[in-house]
Formats: structure tokens, sequence, C-alpha cells
């Protein structure tokens, strides 16, 4: 049966990426839409075979019409699974226009760790999905984020874990249709004018119609360069502890230690020491600079400044 | 002007990948489409401040009703700036056809082979251009391509160099405009039934009407993955060193050793001894299969079959 499989794909998910473990209090954040819905229903199915514990936060936003509609459904879901549910309120400032799905994440965000504290869940599930992600990918290279926006959307960070990350929409969908599950629509998803509305309405569905399996492949290879990035990053930090020094409580750069390393690895040590992900242009005249920039000059890279101290020593000043 | 800026950023970009160099004679690949008239008049505008002669090789398919008029175009244009011209048929056997492309590619990197060789040229330059790349990307981690999807279009590889890559579509076609210079359509680009196609037609202007820049963005990322992907198969190759032994002519694989390394690092060390790209969950497969596998058991990946001879021991077959 089709819902047993895909179930076992979450078990599968879970268990490589350790996301749930035996004795978890795991609280869902459910906004009423299919993909936490699903998540909900998976969890509440499986809650005995993994031996956690399940509850549920709605965070109201206030800002849709629909919004005490998405609250209603999802109360009286809870209440049909026996799901412990906490409803919250966030007031979104009127006047904040272009940050305003940022600023939604992080209020979302906080009132989710607040419920997670009430109930004394050590875990927050949230329904990002194979889709969500291969979008965010899409994005953020298409933005041209720098070295840096293959990585998207852990599985785990911190307390948060996200074990829909293996399924597609479209999976999503047809477990809730089998189940005979009902859901709330978002009518701004429906949206264009949002960058992400638009790789989500027209690129993906079109990259889908050359390769039915696009999303979830994106996805993979989103997952793939995650850990790849991560590895990377893991080289470059014991790079530094070779190339960096601290002296009279300020750090140094040996630019000579630096030069030793694959290009590669210089790279990611300015992005690391620049606390920020700079573009490539911006990396590439910072290592210009090291190697050719004349005594006292200094630049800003990100979250840094980088001052020129000696013919091969750079001064490291976070801003 | 314009022309200059562009013209600076081919050096930059050639200078930066070590694409050309002084005594160069370099063989253009000339279709008598925008991309390589542009690498073409380049080629022919900086030859004297690069120290390099330049020659150019058309390749007619006579595959479409217009192959004739692409020749007589760069035969003129051939004739206008004074560069050398070597045409060339080539045949494709009429029963071909979902290969056809990638037939037709093969064959004509040997016709610009041998015109290679008539005009005693070193290099033979192509002109794929950003958008290309972007558009290979976004078709390999569509199609799922597996880990090695990202780096694609290498600058150089072998005698091919590809100095257009810093270049967008846009950018080159503003160029030939600022010029004054007309080019030929290839009229099968339009066809989108093949999935490039689709890509270049539907999903790269979609990705630019939201990021203007994306087609380019998508390039640089390919460009930097590309980097860190051989990056991570040198250091890939330095760990088959230490985990690779041969007996008595045949390659052993100590899978404890492997087990030292990073997982990523284990990956990648499967993709090199199978030869091969297989997918994400074959080589995890693998990685399984060495720990647990029983002894005798085989398991057939890409080129190679790895045989269990002892508890972390696997014999390595090419096949």
């Amino acid at each position: 049966m089709i819902t047993r499989a895909f179930e076992q794909n979450f078990l599968g998910f879970a268990a490589s990426k350790k996301l749930l473990a035996k004795g978890d209090k795991i609280l869902v954040g459910c906004s009423g839409g299919p993909d936490s819905v699903c998540l909900l229903f998976l969890l509440e199915k499986l809650r005995k075979i993994l031996e956690m514990e399940v509850f549920c936060c709605h965070v109201n936003h206030n800002i849709r019409p629909t919004s005490k509609r998405d609250e209603d459904y999802v109360t009286s879901l809870c209440e049909r699974l026996g799901t412990p549910l906490l409803c919250k309120e966030i007031c979104l400032p009127k006047e904040l226009k272009g940050n305003l799905e940022e600023e939604a994440r992080i209020l979302r965000h906080r009132a989710l760790d607040e419920a997670a504290e009430h109930f004394g869940c050590n875990k927050i599930a949230l329904a990002h999905n194979a889709t969500d992600r291969a979008e965010t990918l899409l994005h953020n290279i298409a933005r041209g984020a720098g070295l840096f926006g293959a990585g998207t959307m852990h599985p785990k960070t911190g307390k948060i874990v996200r074990p829909l990350l293996f399924a597609s929409k479209r999976n999503i969908l047809s477990y809730l249709l089998l189940l005979g599950e009902s859901y709330c629509t978002d009518e701004t998803n429906e949206d264009i004018r949002y960058s992400r509305n638009r790789i989500r309405k027209n690129v993906i569905p079109e990259l889908e119609k050359i390769f039915v399996q696009a999303g979830a492949n994106i996805s993979r290879f989103a997952d793939i360069a995650q850990e790849e990035s991560d590895y990377l990053d893991l080289l470059a930090r014991n790079a530094i502890k070779q190339c960096v020094f601290e002296k009279e409580g300020c750090t140094f750069l040996d630019c000579n230690k630096l030069f030793e390393q694959d290009f590669v690895i210089q790279r990611r040590v300015i992005r690391i020491l620049a606390n920020s992900s700079p573009s490539f242009s911006a990396v590439d005249l910072t290592l210009i600079f090291f190697g050719k920039g004349e005594n006292g000059k200094s630049k800003i890279v990100g979250r840094a400044k980088f001052v020129k101290v000696g013919k091969n020593i750079v001064k490291v000043l976070p801003l």
C-alpha cells in the first residue's frame, strides 16, 4: 500500500539523518496547510513505534482574512487526533513590507520556541519538503548567493528537525489524498509577485515537465552540496588554526600560511573570517589584497575589516 | 565604451583561467551563430595584443536546409577578417535519433581536431558561454545526475579552451549589436522538444525575469562548484592511495581504512573506483555493502564489480 511506502520512506529518512529518538517530545508547527498537516499525521501515526510524544503549535499571523479559518481547522484536527495544542498569535507591524516574510519567520520561530518550552518539548519539527528545498536552491543560485547558496535547509539545526525533506510536494498531496484528509490553502502562496513564489509556480513545474523528478533531484543535490560544503568548511576551520594567531587580544592572519592552502580552502577561510557570504569577486579581490595590498591599507569584507600590518600579516577586526 | 569593457572582461577571464598564451596558434570552431562569431571577432581583434595566431574551422553537419547558408556566411566573414578557414563536412547516419546531438558532437570534435592538425594549432577555442553553462547545470541537477552534476564545462580541457564562459548570451548579442555585425540563426535551437532547449527557452528566461543576472549567477555557481568538486576529488584520490592496495595483479580496498575517511570522501572514492557517476543511493548502498556485505558476495556499481573477499577487504574488478 502506498501510504505504507511513504511512511517507510519517512522512517528511513529520519533514521539516516538521526532526526527522531526514543523518548523525544516533539512539537509540530502546524499552519493547517498540506505539508504541516501531513507531518502531524505521520508523527501521530508513528509515535508509538518511535516511542515519542507529539504536541502541536499553531501560529496565527493575523495577516490574512482566512487566518481564523486555519486556526479552527488545526484546533479540530488536534482534537480528533488527541494532540495537545497551543495556539499563539503574532502581530506583524503594518509598515513593514519588503521584509514582511523574514519578520514573520522570526516571530513564528520565537512563538514555536515558547510553545516548546510550555510543553517541555526537546525538538521542534517543521514541514519543509524537497520541493521547498529545490526552490530555495534555485532561488539562491539564481540570486547569486555566492559560494554557499547550494546548501539550504539542514535536516537538523539545533532543536529544529525537518523530517519531510525527503518528500516532494506531489508525494505529500498524494499521501493526504490516500488518507482522505483535507487541509487549508494559503492563497498568498498563489501570489507570483514574490520571487520564491514565481520559482514555485513557474520554474519548478517547467523543470518537472522535462524531468518528472526534477524537484526531488534538485533537493537531493542540495543535500549532497550541503554535506560537501560542511566538510570543506571543516577543512577551512582547521586551516584557520594554522594561519591565524592571537596577540595582545587581537587576531592576526599569516598570509603566507594561508597561501599554502588550496585555493578552494583560501576562499572559505575568508568567508569564515568575514562571518558572512561575500560575493565570489569580493573574496577573490580580498585574496589579491592579502598578497599585494600595501602596508597600512585596509579592506572591509562582510562583517570584518582586514588591515595590512606587515608584508604578510593582516589584522582581522570584526565589525 | 561598452565593447571595450566586454573585451577587458574577456582578457581578464582568459588570464585568470590561463586560457591564452603568447605564441598560441588557436583554432576557432565557428558555426556562424552569434556565440562563435563573437569569439572569432574577439580573438581576431585581440590577437596582436595577445601575440597569437587565429585560424577558423566551420563544420557543416548537412542536417539542416540552411547548412549551406551558414557555410557561406562563415566563408565571407573569414575572407573579410583575413582568417585562414577550413570547412569540413560531416555526415550523420539517418537512423540515429535519440543520440543525434551526442553523435554530432563527437563527429564535430573529430573534425575540429583534424583542422587543428592541418593548421598546426595547439589550442581549439569553443564558444560556450555562461548561459549554456547555467542551462547545463540546471539540466544536470534536474535530471538527477548524482553527485557530480554541478561542475560542467571546464574553461580548459586538454587542447580545448572556452574563453567565452564569462559572458551571458545577452552580453554576446549586445556586443555584436554594438559592432554592427550579423550572424546566422540555427532554427533547431528554437525547437523546444529537446530538454535542453526547453530549459533555454522556458526556464532560464523565467529565472532572469526574477533576477536579471540569474544565468550568469548560475554559471558562476557552476564554476565554483567545479573547483570545489575537483578539490574533493583530489582528496579522494589521496585517500585511495591509503586504502587501496595491489596484490598479485589485483586491486583490493581496505574498508576499515576507507571508513576512517569523512563520509563525503568515502562517497567520492566509490565514484572514482566505479569510474562513473553512480546515483546517490547506489553509492550509499555500496558503502553499506562494504560494511555489512557477506564474504563472497559482490556488487556491480558503474563500471566496477566489488567482491567481498574478507571481513574488511573488497576486491575491485573493472568492468
